[in-house]
């Protein structure tokens, strides 16, 4: 099999499919849908007699289309609902209302609908359906700042945490109790009525608690803790004194703890992850399968420092080319997750684009071998690209056309190398995030 | 199988077998032996009748050992010959003379040495047989500066080339072409001797010209590309005018080339690599498998930051445990190569402790896995210790010792951070170096 044009080929279909498994309607379809009069969801059945109303509510950046699947499921069944989503995020729905708002800075928009949407599930009674949707960008979209704390002040202590390095659970610990919605309090909210929530997960791990900061999951950080965690990077004195009240006084009992795992008010509620890196990576190595690659799935929760993962990924070319293993070719080797860039120079890329340029150098003049690197989001960093793709020739196709990849690496300047090559890969914007894919295909010696 | 306990032990187990297959005499043991009084040595056989005189020569930091085992072997048989070892590192031989010599700093013992050998091959005739032995340092300890270059006319010219950031590449064409012994030249002196070169490789990818410099492999640069190089980073006026006339002298034809691939000289030339990051981690995946793990090769070349490494190899731990890939518990998965620090602190440490200490971070609350990293020559950067061992527990272990991984990971620290915790892996020195080799167990649930 395959010389490097088929091999190309091969790297783009198998994006494609990881694209169509983060494609929100696809999502939701996949894991929801109706037998006769009883819907389908996860793991669950739901008897459609049994509810007197069906609500659909939610936020983030996939919801508009997630939301259209639903319509498209339940159609006049909805009794009505309200979804936060982007500006310019509009589709045409017949039940829901997509109510505009402020990414990645909250705006009043954002505050209204969530006091909308915290109404809606306040009102929803024990024979009522209510069907969260969440993705990525929920929390900002979704502000609800516990009164009389305001956007700015939630804003500004989100703003200090993240300024003296505190790590992203410290941050959704403090976040989740200065919120009325979030850390499980939308599940609360809406107890007695049933909810399904539906997500589509933009982090490593799909830990429930951390998609859209978690509105229908338990919460395992309580008042104390985040009052610990003001304390401990010294800004306990700092943050606006509403917050600093909020916590104390939660602490105090004053306010209801965010609801913890195990709570009965759960028992009613099913959180179902209808898309995440792992399902899009699942679909590629599905497909990748049918094309007769051996194909291995090396991790879906790779961090670390672009250039650094890329070196990794190229010696594990160099392994199946030299020594034909990890596996042995005609072989694919699969892995998600996001890394990031270190930036450094003034070039215009994104982290797939410069993923694939630094592999490029690490699988030079290695013969049969491509390698791919995809975000599913279609836009990777400021470009209008969402990845790139390269082989073992791209290097010295390059200097013919005097671009010298270590300079080009070195400004952060992905995009203005592959522009030239025609190795840029445009998808256009997919209106899902579930992180990256990177592709590695080493064909069959000739 | 398996418990935290059990997988440490097994981890030191696999490492030892890596360790063992870099001995430098079972190395040569492995690839060199007697069939009657027929010499087989890799994959040639070499009837002992058809020789006059055996000759050794040589020179690394291993070769030592790599001649007491060829005297093992051949005994009396061998008429004499001279090795180029580091201080400290003499052994008793019966025929063979080693000199000691300055590392990484050449002296003069070291040109005496190099004088010694040039003249000792340059008298083998067709009927001897030149045995040579290369190992890592071997390009300090036979340092042969063409005349009239003198040592630290070399030295200059090299401290120049690595400022400027040349690659080890161009570093070595230049450096072979104002050599008298280096890229080929020892196998050119000794022809029409037959010559069996025995290699311990300390460079990633085993290339013959690179290893030692490759004094009896085929050279692919020229006199041309050398003066190329000194103008590319603009120093061709800044080398010693004696580099400078050599080098013009040489592309002018005055003195023979390096030889080249295809030369019929190599026809009686064999290059053997006895020991290699290759060989250590194949012994290490047989011993593996002994002990009833799915075993898997990343990959022999990994480079990169440490840190960043380790957090590819931490991911793949999160995946097995997860999503019982890329392979099923009881699973091993080895890699090697050798990675670089950026030193950022004022701790002590090596790569390897490093690269446990940022993986011990990536697996934390990982149950049933184990990750271990050792440098094969038993010293891990200026420290006593050959790399460390860690688990799922070691970073909440470490806290209760009021040890924070971060800070001491900010600090290069890595010694420090695994003294207390008894996870510092200490083997000695080996007087052996193959790189390192980094092993992950993750055992069935309990």
């Amino acid at each position: 099999m395959a010389n490097e044009k088929t091999l190309r080929k091969h790297a783009v279909s198998i994006f494609r499919a990881a694209l169509k498994a983060a494609d929100p309607v696809e999502a939701v379809l996949r894991h929801v849908r109706l037998d006769g009069e009883t819907l389908i969801a996860g793991k669950r059945r739901y008897p459609l007699a049994r509810f007197r109303r069906i609500h659909v509510v939610g936020a983030g950046k996939a919801t508009a289309a997630m939301a259209s699947a639903v319509e498209r499921l339940l159609g006049r069944r909805i009794h009505g609902g309200i979804v936060n989503v982007k500006y310019g995020h509009l589709t045409k729905l017949r039940r829901v209302q997509l109510n505009e708002c402020g990414h990645p800075v909250p705006d009043e928009n954002g505050v209204q609908g969530a006091q909308r949407i915290a109404a809606l599930v306040q009102n929803a009674g024990e024979e009522d359906l209510v069907v969260c949707l969440i993705s990525g960008g929920a929390s900002a979209l979704m502000p609800a700042p516990a009164p009389p704390i305001t956007l700015e002040e939630k804003q500004a202590t989100t703003k200090l945490l993240l300024k003296c390095g505190a790590t992203i659970h410290e941050v959704n610990a403090v976040r989740k109790h200065i919120s009325a919605l979030k850390g499980g309090q939308l599940a609360a909210m809406a107890s007695p009525a049933t909810v399904i929530s539906l997500l589509l997960s933009d982090v490593i791990g799909d830990n429930l608690d951390v998609i859209g900061s978690g509105p229908t999951a338990p919460d395992q950080s309580t008042f104390a803790d985040a009052i610990q965690i003001l304390r401990k990077y010294g800004i306990e004195s700092d943050v606006p004194g509403s917050v600093r009240d909020r916590l104390h006084q939660g602490a105090e009992g004053l306010f209801p703890e965010t609801p913890k795992p195990g709570d009965k008010l759960f028992q009613r509620v099913q959180n179902v992850v209808v898309g995440s890196n792992l399902q899009a990576v699942d679909a590629a190595a599905k497909c990748a399968r049918s094309l007769g690659y051996r194909t291995m799935v090396l991790s879906t929760s790779i961090e670390g420092e672009t250039r650094e993962v890329a070196g990794v990924h190229a010696a594990i070319a160099r392994e199946i080319v030299n020594q034909k293993r990890p596996v042995a070719p005609p072989a694919c080797v699969l892995s998600g997750g996001e890394t990031t860039v270190t930036i450094r120079g003034q070039g215009l890329g994104g982290r797939n684009q410069e993923f694939v340029l630094a592999a490029a150098m690490g699988i030079q003049g290695l013969p049969n071998t491509v390698i791919l690197s995809g975000g599913t989001d279609g836009t990777d960093g400021p470009t209008d690209a969402a990845g790139a793709i390269a082989d073992g020739d791209t290097i010295s196709r390059a200097r013919q056309l005097s671009l010298d990849a270590a300079a080009f690496l070195c400004n952060n300047d992905s995009y203005r190398f592959f522009e030239p090559l025609g190795d840029l890969l445009k998808t256009g914007p997919t209106n899902t995030n579930v992180m990256d894919v990177r592709i590695l295909l080493v064909g069959s010696p000739q």
